[in-house]
């Protein structure tokens, strides 16, 4: 189609609708509304599966819901905009990003946030702006959003505070990585912990989001990265991420990993970085930090409903800290587009999470991959 | 007695000693050992009585033992010194100080850690560098430590690390406040918290500790300074020491505290410090904390055993970070002097923590006092 021609207009394009929790998506056609007042609709170039999908993929429960277009790491091309929209325009190169930045809030115009106010993140069915969705099945009915963003379908429609215009000499199949897995790896070292030179961080979980935490701590001059894993095959992998000790925490003898990173770090590490999104990680983690001055930081998503519980005692006595990170403390305009520059510049090397690529509609193959723990990051192309 | 003349022999002298958990002080003769090499034996001018005295005191289950010298709180002389010290001689004026600091470890030697790794802070009935005891009754029966420094006695002996020597000009009944309840509260806000310019600091609990929050937060230049009591007298009180809003935790109609605190501050206090020890009101604190960057700090002592629950999507998804602070943060050779250093500059006020002075005969009549809330600091003089 020649640019312009669908403006305004529905588009039926392709989709991979999760229709039943857990079950295999199914690859449909779909409606996309136009997109409303201060809202992009975009074509998606391609786009990346991150474990988070598979999360909500699997929930049953609210705030888990079906029919419903899941992904959220992805690069496109905005094919129209809404009223009031000036930041982007027709043909721009974006980026689809699940934080909000409306540029106007106080977090937004802070640089201690990253959790806009006036959108606040939230695992909704809805658009952020109004609560409704722009995408019907061919019988008229409704498909949820996910994430904002939902970016398994061929088109999308996205909040212009969900967009963040890219320089489009970027390889697509790099750039989506930077709309959640490598942004909050990389992120959670830089902006959450501040990882401090010649520090020692500790890593629970090698999976694509603790290999850009190692990727980060390398960033920042990190001397010592330990990467805690139940899959041995990880250390080889981490080592190509920075990860300079392995501890197989499914192979300790009869040490508590705790004990292992105690000894190895003589006190513990000055950092911990809980990757997996299991309240008994964290823990493990919390343990694992240095007194004094350790920073304990949760980036894995756990189920809804779970609890972390830590003696009193512990965090009054440790001079530790614990502390969240969504999307690695990194605003979604601005700081995306340094790291995104890091990597254009050699710095970040992000080459290494894609070991795998296909076509849209494998998605379900894709979906394998990762549940098996044989892709770090499976990039899904429509056009191909 | 001249100056030399009890060196090298044991002291007969009263002392205040916890002989059942619970019950009044029992005001004996006791005997006081030389110290072993690495201490010190100092003569008590004056102790001040603290909260954490009365957590120990009611304790009946291990840490709390008997009979126990309590105390933590004090100034005094050093009467003479063991082997290898050098530190500081007979003369001296010295505040003891519960937390070690050895001068040697990489805690003691980092600006990041008060946590000293070669005597670690413990509750033990012991001094840190021997297992024994300096004190018995006149029986010969072993009287247990608190703290490592058991400041109810006229004479007791402290660890080289847990002594810091002061400018002798300040006077006792002030500096004795620098050992514990006003170095853990304006540290907390100074050194663990790092209290911005401008910002808003919520404190829950006005009792002595929390009002030097107030006070450590005034003078690290927070614009609002909100006290949280179930004591509605004490916002006259705080008034004195910063306090600009006050929340009646027993009294806000049907709002939870939490509702209270997020309306007043239009999304939560950029500080929240817990100075109870009360795991429901460290939730409470960190639910009041603002999003994106908000520190929750806990200061209070809690029972041994308690636990503190957080959802995880609240640490993961808040921004927010957890911490816990023993003696606020600051490091007992060095930061404390400088915060003498600010009260003899007229910077720091402590004046009006100091509700009553009696002889320390009446330490009775001091433990009803800050039972009933009637007292922030009652100074105890031994000469008088």
């Amino acid at each position: 189609m020649m640019a312009g021609e669908t403006r305004g207009k529905p588009i039926r394009c392709r989709a991979a609708v999760c229709r039943k929790a857990g079950e295999p998506l199914v690859m449909e056609e779909v409606m996309v509304s136009p997109p409303l007042a201060g809202e992009v609709r975009i074509r998606i170039i391609c786009t990346s599966l991150c474990h988070s999908d598979i999360t909500f993929w699997k929930l049953k429960d609210p705030p888990g819901c079906v029919p419903r277009i899941l992904g959220h790491e992805a690069v496109g091309v905005v094919e129209s905009v809404g009223e009031n929209v000036s930041e982007v325009t027709e043909g721009d190169i974006v980026l689809p990003i699940f934080m909000p930045d409306c540029g106007e809030c106080t977090d937004c115009r802070s640089e201690k946030s990253n959790l806009c106010s006036k959108f606040p993140f939230k695992i909704s069915p809805w658009m952020p702006r109004y609560e409704s969705s722009r995408f019907t099945d061919l019988k008229g009915e409704v498909l949820y959003h996910f994430l904002f963003v939902s970016t398994f379908s061929e088109y999308t429609v996205v909040d212009i505070a969900n967009i963040t215009k890219i320089d489009p000499n970027i390889p697509p199949n790099r750039a989506c990585l930077f709309s959640c897995g490598v942004s909050t790896g990389v992120g959670a070292a830089w902006k959450t912990a501040n990882v401090e030179k010649g520090s020692t961080v500790a890593i629970f979980g090698l999976g694509a989001i603790g290999l850009a935490v190692a990727e980060g701590a390398r960033l920042c001059g990190a001397s010592r990265i330990i990467g805690v894993d139940l899959n041995p095959d990880k250390f080889e992998i981490g080592k190509k991420f920075g990860v300079t000790d392995f501890v197989n925490s499914g192979n300790c003898g009869n040490k508590p990993v705790r004990q292992v990173i105690m000894e190895m770090t003589d006190g513990g590490a000055d950092y911990c970085f809980e990757c997996v999104g299991m309240a008994s990680l964290v823990h493990e983690a919390f343990a694992c930090c240095r007194k004094g001055w350790g920073k304990t930081i949760v980036l894995g998503v756990d189920r809804p409903g779970s609890m972390l519980s830590f003696p009193s005692f512990d965090i009054l006595h440790s001079g530790k800290s614990l502390m969240g990170s969504l999307y690695g403390g990194v605003k979604p305009k601005s700081d995306t587009l340094i790291l995104l520059k890091r990597y254009v510049d050699k710095e970040l090397d992000v080459d290494k999470f894609v070991t795998h690529e296909m076509r849209f509609e494998d998605i379900n193959k894709a979906f394998d991959l990762l549940i098996q723990g044989k892709s770090l990051r499976c990039v899904l192309w429509m056009d191909k």
